[in-house]
């Protein structure tokens, strides 16, 4: 299951304007991610997504429920790019990547490295980061 | 206003398991930050705060009011480290120093990295992040 280089690719997914203001209303309620007028005057001169909402929305739906019932807990993130700005209705692709796998036989557990990508239709990168996660080490997670 | 080695001190706060249920099913729906009675099966042997969760807490109810008003964009987190778990009713006490400024005058905005740092009453860190956020070179942000 955790082999380096493995890729996994989610989306393409867009958010819409409603979208982006619920989740900024909610983490980060900077006027140019609530206030479609506001964000006109700003410097990217229009309502864009904030910062963490991509991640936040692919990490729960589509790489928690692939991975979740082996989940011991997260240990870092690192990073984290914010490189250009997602407007509404932008399509997001994501590609996921097994960087490194540390195992621990021992222990019953593993430390895996992943790359999540967020790129735009030309490949150009919106954002990203890398997750360090405790995984156990199942019977399932070496033959697979 | 932003100045090397400048210190803020917020909090404590502390998170009811009400509190840490309900963020965790928005954003990182796993077993041991949402079900308090599974959790106790978990590595942590209770229920845990959601790792982001105290960071999106005091930047958007601490951090933020003091300086919305000042951002352009986020740039990048890095070194984000989940080093104890919070577990429900823990003080959590919040130190944000200013590591690093560079500015730009010619562009009217500055770069500044800020560390978080969330520590427990005997001084141990549950976490710490850097964030580095592009500001507004305000003429208050130069004089204060």
């Amino acid at each position: 299951m955790f082999i380096e280089n493995k890729r996994y690719e989610f989306g393409p997914v867009e958010f819409s304007e409603k979208e982006i203001i619920a989740f900024a209303k909610e983490y980060d309620p900077l006027d140019f991610h609530t206030d479609v007028e506001k964000a006109k005057t700003s410097f990217f001169k229009g309502l864009i997504a904030s910062g963490p909402h991509i991640f936040n929305y692919i990490y729960k739906n589509y790489w928690l429920p692939l991975f979740k019932d082996t989940v011991i807990c997260g240990k870092e993130i690192n990073n984290w790019k914010f490189l250009k700005p997602i407007y509404p209705n932008s399509k997001v692709y994501t590609i996921v990547t097994i960087l490194q796998v540390t195992p621990n036989h021992g222990k019953q557990h593993i430390e895996v490295k992943w790359l999540f990508e967020f790129k735009n239709d030309t490949g150009e990168l919106f954002q990203q980061l890398e997750m360090i996660i405790l995984h156990k080490l199942t019977l399932t997670s070496i033959k697979n």
